[in-house]
């Protein structure tokens, strides 16, 4: 029996600005990755969506970003391995609160956008990511990029960790996700799109760029909720996976 | 036996600034309200603070601002009640989280600067600002101005509190602190501060700016840290409170 | 024959955060208040709302707020004279920054959101506004509410001004607008609106909350873009105007 | 007869949060490069600033930074050309709204930090960079490290370039800057120093870290107010230059 998670960045609005329907994607996935005020998010936003996903018996994620809520968190950031640790720690602590003050769980960290891919192609950052991680609290699980660094330095210091895939995005040879100016990055067809997730679920493997194949642990699948299609597409997902009877439910030690 | 406790602002650097001697500080006071990254003081800034508080012995308080680095936290803003309590939320889980990861305990919260005044002289802000520690940690203790709605407010939820009285401020008959502007605002002769200290915590009593006789409880004391002669101030007071036979210790429930 | 301008808060999109159809809004209006990075908007933004407008004919004024994005700058913020002046000048300058690349012409500036309230309300704050678009630029037209502080001080100091109304606001006697929480602060009824901008610019007059009349001058009429029904309103504005032989027309000394 | 301008680094202080003596550095220096509120300064301190270089007859240069107050805009940020040339209009614009205030002109424009070593060796940013100077004044003079992709793309664009070198620092073959953490990076021998600056003056040339010789020419000296012996250099820089008959005046197109 096959078993995946589905895990989604939420709460990602701040102050006045909106820019996902959390309340209609909540319900269906299994783990929400939640900003913590840095490169998206509020203390508000935090408090509703942390709510909004114990209605819903979601899993809950710490999602830590870069301080440039300006570029959302995705442009490349030259810290040091120190100053991660730090930005990590201070972003899962203020998360925490308020997932403690409503009574729930944390569950797993994952980096967002630059600091994920930053984290996952550098062993001193992935390290130092990992440590964060660690010295807050030893049973988080750690989501990172399948075959990435950061998935083995976690692992190294004991953390529990969960290998992640993409759906809807192309890889490079290397394991990389192709950057998204490059054609094929991001794949648009549902039904190739599903194969390919059947295919990482139940074989370990996708196909990269240039035709070669990959090996790849999928333990959870990340879907985006800031496109159009968004609903439409982790409806279909979430239908494929049930089809071929691969179960949808929360990541676990 | 008389007992106080001396509790100062640490931890206001922020990236490359710097501003006070924190060092010097710490093992003179007994509790260290430790900025949160809001109004002052950064992740490194926090990690570090957090290691020396407890490198001396000195009880650890969150001390949460306004998101006003700018103004550091000094100017009245116009939050509502329940944007004031998601901050306060916010700020205390980041720091609490650098006193989890160094295997300390946090013991107090106290507001910085006009969150302070604000939730001082309005019980909607004041009962917003206890609901923000109550939710995230019951057992934690409110340090409030003597005689303000904070301090009842954080009673009618079952909080542990501490009364604080300022050693070097002038004091208006309404039990507000005068403001900075004022003559007589701020004290500078090292006996008056001296003997006023002991009467507000012997007594339980302090002259008022108009000489009415204002009743408040010493139970922490404030002390600042970022005036050239704070540190002969802290020396002269923890002499004036050993020679009274005044214990000086940290906050406890 | 009559005249009005009509204009609205563009430009107030941050990073990856859309917020209203400038787009579309932009060629039914005269004049652009363009945020200028404090309260909203970006240095992206700022020049593509500047080109924006330059194609449409629309004139361009600059829009400083508080530094307050979490708070998209209607929080009011405990500013002396001295400290708005200068937070002025910086946004007109980083605004006209861009009308300069593009090869236009800056033509008003009006405050946002809390800072419009308290230089309206208060005579210091209207001063250091006015005192700091002179010194910027005294060709400039000052922007403010009808019969506001922020208009006599302007014109003290010899600076044009356009005195403003809210078309689909409900005024308290005194004149400031309801607050919005109070029934009647926002009126939603097409024809109650048409009828008294009617009333506003023809007649120079209209009912506030108690039943009086307050007097007001009507040079500009400010319309907004961020509700769902925004361009069906200013559409219908600007037919009722022309059926009634008012121009429609940008702001001139 | 040989000529050189002195520029620092000037108005970096923050808020509550000073950072170096600019009153005793003013007067000793010929171009003043004053922070535009992103990586340093504020509204209040490019004001004072600017007044002070005024008072001294300092030429006045704009010194835009990346978004990045927390690392003093020192890290690498990802940033695209499209992004970077948006900033520094918007800084630029800021500064000089404080010059035009005060009745001064702007002279310069030096990028700050990273965006400095970014725009020295990526021509597509160095082109975004020079590029955003020429949309806002063409007149204003590009300063940049010598033998930089900044002083060739600006010069393409028909821009006046100041090459800059730096008194107290290493130099790698390749022109750049040695990186700091390496020994060698940051020259403390002021009889080094003096030699040095007079051999670039006079000769266009120094050594770098392996022996090599770098041609280099020298515009405009760099020099840093923020260290605890920054006036003392400056006074004796001044005299090694005076002693060898070289004129110390600001840069001129």
């Amino acid at each position: 029996m096959w078993k995946v998670d589905l895990n989604c960045d939420m709460g990602e609005a701040f102050g006045t600005y909106k820019i996902a329907p959390d309340e209609k994607i909540m319900p269906l996935i299994t783990s929400a990755n939640i900003a913590c005020g840095w490169h998206a998010g509020d203390p508000h936003v935090m408090r509703r969506t942390v709510e909004l996903a114990l209605e819903h018996g979601v899993a809950i994620g710490a999602h830590p970003g870069h301080p440039d809520l300006l570029g959302f968190g995705r442009r490349q950031l030259g810290l040091t391995p120190a100053e991660l640790k730090d930005y990590v720690i201070y972003q899962i602590g203020a998360l925490a609160a308020f997932v403690r003050a409503a009574g729930g769980r944390l569950n797993h960290v994952k980096a967002h956008g630059a600091m994920y891919n930053q984290a996952a192609a550098d062993a001193g950052l992935a390290r130092a990511f990992a440590e964060a991680v660690a010295a807050f609290d030893d049973s988080l699980i750690v989501v990172g990029l399948a075959n990435s660094h950061l998935l083995s330095e976690a692992k190294k210091l004991g953390l529990a960790v969960a290998s992640e895939v993409f759906a809807d995005r192309g890889y490079l040879p290397s394991g990389a996700l192709m950057p998204r100016h490059l054609p094929g990055a991001v794949l648009h067809d549902p039904q190739v799109v599903a194969a390919r997730v059947l295919q990482m679920v139940k074989e370990g493997r996708v196909e990269a760029s240039d035709g070669s194949i990959i090996e790849l642990q999928a333990d959870t699948i990340c879907v985006h909720g800031d496109t159009p299609e968004a609903l439409e597409h982790l409806v279909a997902l979430r239908q494929t996976l049930t089809d071929a009877q691969i179960e949808v439910a929360s990541m676990s030690r």
